[in-house]
């Protein structure tokens, strides 16, 4: 095998990824899932405006897209009342915090998190040589006095928190995160991670101060926008540190046809209204499906809903490998306690007959 | 302003970046270009099979795209006769650069390529703290031999051509570029940036040899298959290479949508070879437009032309401004002596009739 001269910090990472795709899943069990309901997508999927955007730019698909997102950034701004210079838009949130990392991790370098909270977050941290300090989940909330006490300690460059929380599905009223914002150390920020925002009921989300520098908030078009298969997420933030991303990000990253979309997507808000009530009326049917197996839910804000197996991590990874096996895609937190639960998205009426049934199969044949 | 505990390499970066869109200009001069052939974007857009892809995709646009890029890579490696462990996909050849970069680049390694050449590259070699050294463009050609002189001094770790190449759009036959492979220093990789390859004549792409591990080619959809505004690239190379990037990349980046139009792409290869025609025919007209001015062009492999205004970089660049302001888009080489010219992508007919005219213009204005 050939040794390629790549950098000590390559050398040292390994080849893990956060998620393997339920693509890679189905080409092992040489099978497709009949109930996809495990990567957090929106199964009621995007707007019928964005899908008319969508045919209409893709007669303009030869174009490269505006590197400055001016249009996207000026209806993401209209849309949060701040101005365009608070907004940069990336490939997903996922590859914000790429580029986030980038800008601040160096070797050794502190970043505080919670044990279980979004890997991906972590696998960019790691992939500059950052280093994880740790806090547990409280009650299957992240600990937001935990993060920041662990934070007057290490002094982190990052501090991470998502609200509200996947993969528990758990949140916080605003006055708890604006707290913990007044209490980030000097020289700290923290990362608040918004992906499901448009779900959570009023007063979990801060009112946005846009010009504060210990803050950086990210959304995402992949979740109640139901656009996963575009991959546009944002950030606002203080303008000069927005401004520090276009040093390094890939430009033209986010394309012409994925910025349209973007954009209609925003436009119809009655859309996503509908969508945040569809998926609260499925996650109540999520509800009844643990309570009819005489299983506990952890209430959520989100659109998917952690569902407690009542014993340790390898019962619910042993009802995880019987769903799967059954044909239907659903994943489970990493690590313990949160690992005792499964993870399960919200889906259409028809996804959610099969997937109560399959349950009731999987913990029978486990339980038995 | 707040100051930002940014890594020391970010605070060294410049916040200038490769390429200002057209779209930037259009506002700053409040007025809509009326012919773009400034970013070698292919006018005659993709194939109508693309459109179709896209349309039905639509409907599947809150699926995550497989982060494997099963169907993509399988499509791409038969495509070119090689196994799929030799593909990987990314957000662009820019996006691919980027993580190339990251892999090798540390502060002070040195990267060997043209003064001249493709500019985005360097920015992320710049980004990673890497050093250029650079030889100079003869006769308008990158100069392979200059490269490999250069390499044999400094032992960089990636050495940097493209064929054809950008921005001058002339070419090397094969033998030339495995000539080139052959006497890559041990430890360095050839970066061959094949971006304008389906372009080129027969005789100009050097057979693959997919276990090479010397070289790493990199091609687009955003050129001659017309997806400028999905941003999909891919690298062909020796798998343990390939894999590595997994272990940085942004899994999800490249979405459904776009990789299920990369495969409709693929696939019309009837449509890929009218486009050649289509783009042969056109820069034949763009010569004529040099002929019939006077001015000389500069015989190219690629979908546009450098037309050399005949003196130095300030005239070319006044040149360049009164066609910019004639509404106009077309961009020049950055460097001397290249920035001679002027580089014009090829458009369709109605395009080409008002470049023509506006060069008329331009010239006379600025000669006059």
């Amino acid at each position: 095998m050939p040794e390629y001269r790549t950098s000590s910090l390559a050398k040292k990472l390994p080849s893990t990824v956060p998620f393997v795709g339920p693509e890679a899943q189905e080409r092992a069990h040489e099978r497709a899932f009949r109930v996809r309901i495990g990567a957090n997508e929106s199964v009621f999927g995007p707007s019928p405006q964005v899908k008319k955007a969508i045919n209409t730019a893709a007669i303009n698909a030869w174009k490269y897209g505006d590197p400055e997102f001016f249009d996207l950034r000026h209806a993401i701004a209209e849309h949060h009342k701040v101005a365009p210079e608070h907004i940069m838009v990336g490939e997903g949130i996922d590859g914000l915090f790429g580029y986030l990392a980038r800008l601040f991790i160096e070797p050794g370098d502190k970043v505080v998190t919670s044990a279980g909270a979004y890997p991906t977050f972590n696998f960019h941290v790691a992939g500059y040589g950052g280093e994880l300090a740790l806090a547990s989940y409280r009650d299957d909330h992240e600990d937001a006095d935990a993060l920041i006490e662990l934070s007057q300690i290490h002094r982190p460059k990052l501090i991470y928190i998502a609200n509200p929380d996947n993969p528990m599905g758990t949140w916080w009223p605003a006055n708890t995160i604006e707290k913990m914002i007044e209490q980030v150390p000097d020289g700290s920020l923290l990362v608040l991670d918004e992906a499901y925002g448009e779900f959570a009921p009023d007063g979990v989300l801060p009112t946005i101060d846009p010009f504060d520098p210990c803050v950086l908030r990210f959304r995402t078009f992949s979740k109640a926008y139901g656009l996963a298969g575009i991959r546009v997420g944002y950030a606002i933030g203080e303008p000069t540190l927005i401004k520090e991303f276009n040093k390094i990000r890939n430009h033209f990253g986010v394309g012409s046809l994925a910025q349209a979309a973007c954009v209609a997507a925003l436009s119809d808000q009655a859309y996503l209204m509908q969508t945040v009530l569809d998926v609260a009326a499925a996650r109540e049917r999520l509800y009844q499906i643990a309570l009819d197996n005489d299983i506990q839910s952890i209430p959520s804000a989100t659109n998917f809903v952690a569902l407690d197996c009542g014993r340790d991590g390898e019962f619910a990874s042993t009802v995880l490998q019987h769903l799967i096996g059954n044909g239907i895609f659903v994943r489970m937190p990493g690590i313990a306690p949160l690992n005792r639960c499964i993870r399960v998205s919200v889906g259409e009426q028809k996804d959610l007959d099969q997937f109560a049934e399959a349950l009731k199969g999987a913990l029978k044949a486990v339980s038995g």
